[in-house]
């Protein structure tokens, strides 16, 4: 490191911070590798050797970045923040890098070791107990889980929630406080509207649940990735369980996605969703290559993405009047006599249901707000895990009216909470949703023409117009500093609960 | 580390010894997975930042090994290598172990990292040179090659000759002076075979090349690498243009294979190959997971189970009497009027060709010869890259009687002085023919029954001999060792050379 001060003396620094952030992102892309070999293409007898080589590149990782050298290099280049815009390359990286460096300091190495094995044991656990539907496998590693998300919500003093901290580590510059708040909105709105549209008669959507070829929904689904502006130069598209999306550099993030032989829909939307948020990685600006502004804003944002190209474009009337011909010509003996209409109700079909990942737009919050209500419950320590199946079933049943008949579909349905901490897991998902209505809204503001193209199969003006106003910056901004600069308005719950009036009031034919 | 003598310290020293060199192996881990991807999976626009990923944990890896103190904590164990038995795991760890950190302390860093860019922007010449046959592309990366591989040897003062440091990293305990002199026993008695076959009317395989279903050739190959006794629950089969075998873990050994459309044998014979690699790493002792033992003896040692396996086993005439009904019954059309005799010569067929990968086994040595020759002449200095493609033509002419139409199919048709050093790239493969037929004629004195076996699809008593003599010690003895451990004998022409001229002498009805 440089002794003296002056101009050169802060480039040495600067690169030689670059230069070592460069090497833990190599780390990193590693340890994104092994995750997705882990999900697609591992062989089953590897399990325990992966898990080892996930703990020790990660311990190396966390190592390498908490080293005071790296504190020191942060604060030598702190005259580029200070002399530099704040949305300069130099400014934010050390920004965003020295905010990383907080809180990755405060985690002792110790901790995050145990936390790994717990997370191991507890998620293989998981895996028994679901199809076991037996949630005492789960209940004793669920309570330690408890005590290490406290532990580490304690790491941050000074918060005024306890889950705050672990809200922050996923959606920085949240709060619980302000979650609520707009939870509490979206609910009082929500809850009227799925009353409304659940007491009509149910859409029939028995065409869609019948064998479809596996290939084919691959096939056609890709292309749809490809159309939109998914880049297979810079990605490419696997099988797993649970779909997801994985940056190992910009210019190599790939999407995953499952096929039911039996019905399209899984396929074709969850490619959607994930190319949603491998355009959100392949958007930004190549040269954050290996620097900590490589990534997504938060999780609501990046969830924002998947959700408005999943669901905003990807389930709207405009998109299947290109794309329904295109799926008849490939499912002739399904569909051939099955009008669009009748296909576009299918696929935004309103109905009450136990699983999160298989909800409809309009019931999916309020299983995301049941997750978040509880989490919270259980770090302030209202909620015994001993008392969580049965509470899940109290409460899921009292939103949705919907009796819920085993742990299996209920509080063992998702992987979340036996992989990970209890806090901070699931608020994303529905801010998502409520960002993505106000960027879209916004976007139709400056290119009303963008449904037409919709309508034509073109993506270009809307993929561009995201790529400038937010994929591009990748972690430069935060969701809040995002949401104001694209929108011009702070988080809002209007744009999105106008656009689910209009589409479901159109799609029954009610005043919602 | 332990300041104080005696046997708990001694334990400590070892633990923390293990504990380090673990974690170094679970780097090694992930290095191999980030190769596996990049012939499989990767998507092309990736490729410099694999680069960098690639070389950030190599030169990590290295740095972390050649720590002074793993020097000392091997001092400090230097008891047990005297207590213990030699082949005991104590001694051979620390045995092994020992001469890897000398070998690594003596190679810099910065040079592996240099090496590792070096390497992959070479290779991705090599990728665009090769189709478009322009030598002139891969030129000056060569001369850079040629510059380091005398680097790298230069490392080791004190060599016969300058290849041999490079040979000794990868066949340990050979030297240029040794693999000459057999080389040159080899090509004494293969010549005049060779000359005798190719001069008799070539062998009809016309039936083979037509169109074979690329699905049914991969099941079919699997199913033979299966029943051989390759292990799918810690392997998979891939695709790769180039396939190899490549080690994660003793619990995950992949292999890789290619189709060619037209013709069934490169999938299955590449298969059997790379299966013969892939039961040798799967058969080592799991004890020795994460330590410097897991792995092969060598590259010889390795390459005389990939060619016992695919020529001597997979290319029998017994193999194929109770596959072939079952491959006649996938391809009817092309097979259904084919007798056994027929097919068994044309998977035998001998003839003078271009391509070392595609050559049968008796003119397959004398590709891996010429490329020998080469590499000794580059190194010391007598032959120039910018001759090496006019002096390919000639000596392959000279050796073959077959004039290189083209630098495609000539110098420029193997990846590996593409993507690695010059010198020591080539022995091993007819290091491994020759021990491959002597260790298969010490398991038939030990169970003469193995050829009747075979003929019933029955490969246990030949895999568990293997497993037993070869493949469960790992690194724990050298290639000298292992040859006169098990056979009794130092290497020796005599079985090979025995196996070749009986075997085609046969097929062709003549004496050879």
């Amino acid at each position: 490191m440089c002794p003296i001060d002056g101009d050169d003396c802060v480039n040495e620094n600067f690169e030689e911070l670059r230069t070592r952030l460069s090497e833990i992102g190599d780390i990193g892309s590693s340890i994104a590798l092994l995750y997705w070999d882990q999900s697609t293409y591992m062989p089953e007898g590897s399990a325990m050797a992966r898990g080892r080589q996930l703990g020790t590149l990660s311990k190396m990782a966390h190592k390498m970045f908490i080293d005071p050298e790296i504190g020191e290099l942060l604060e030598n280049n702190r005259v580029l923040e200070d002399n530099n815009p704040y949305d300069s390359f130099e400014a934010s990286f050390i920004r965003v890098t020295k905010r990383d460096y907080d809180k990755a300091t405060k985690i002792p190495p110790e901790f995050t070791a145990k936390l790994s094995m717990h997370n191991t044991e507890m998620n293989q656990a998981w895996v028994k107990a679901r199809p076991a539907d037996d949630f005492s496998m789960v209940q004793p590693y669920l309570e330690k889980t408890v005590v290490y998300s406290r532990e580490m919500a304690d790491f941050f003093p000074g918060y005024e929630h306890i889950a705050d901290p672990l809200i922050d580590l996923a959606d920085y510059g949240m709060k619980a406080s302000n979650i609520r708040k707009l939870f509490a909105e979206l609910r009082e709105e929500l809850v009227p509207v799925v009353k409304k549209i659940t007491e009509l008669e149910p859409v029939d959507d028995s065409f869609l649940c019948q064998p479809y070829d596996k290939d084919k929904q691959l096939e056609f689904s890709k292309a749809i990735a490809k159309d939109i502006g998914y880049d297979f130069a810079t990605g490419r598209e696997d099988m797993s369980p649970h779909p997801f999306t994985i940056s190992l550099s910009i210019h190599d993030v790939r999407i995953t996605t499952r096929i039911d032989p039996n019905d399209p829909r899984d396929c074709i939307f969850s490619t959607i969703h994930e190319a949603g948020h491998g355009m959100y990685e392949q958007g930004i600006d190549p040269e954050f290559e290996r620097t900590s502004l490589a990534g997504g804003a938060s999780s609501g944002v990046h969830e924002s993405q998947s959700r408005l190209w999943e669901n905003i474009v990807g389930r709207s009337l405009g998109f299947w009047k290109f794309y329904y011909p295109k799926l008849q010509e490939e499912f002739p003996e399904q569909l051939g006599n099955v009008p669009l209409d009748a296909y576009y109700k299918a696929v935004n079909k309103v109905q009450k249901s136990l699983i999160r990942t298989d909800a409809d737009e309009v019931t999916y919050n309020l299983h995301v707000m049941l997750r978040f209500d509880l989490e919270l419950d259980m770090l302030e320590g209202k909620l015994a895990i001993a008392d969580l199946a049965n509470e899940w079933r109290r409460r899921f049943e009292a939103d949705m009216g919907v009796s819920v008949p085993d742990d299996k579909d209920g509080v063992l349905q998702d992987i979340h909470w036996y992989h990970g901490m209890i806090g901070g897991q699931f608020q994303g998902y529905t801010l998502g949703n409520i960002m993505g209505a106000q960027f879209y809204e916004t976007a139709l503001k400056a290119h009303p023409e963008i449904p037409g193209q919709i309508e034509l199969g073109k993506f270009d003006t809307l993929h561009s117009w995201l790529k400038n106003q937010i994929y591009q910056h990748g972690r430069k901004f935060t969701a809040n500093e995002i949401v104001e600069n694209v929108t011009g308005k702070p988080l809002t719950i209007e744009p999105y609960m106008k656009y689910l009036k209009e589409k479901y009031g159109d799609i029954y034919g009610i005043t919602l």
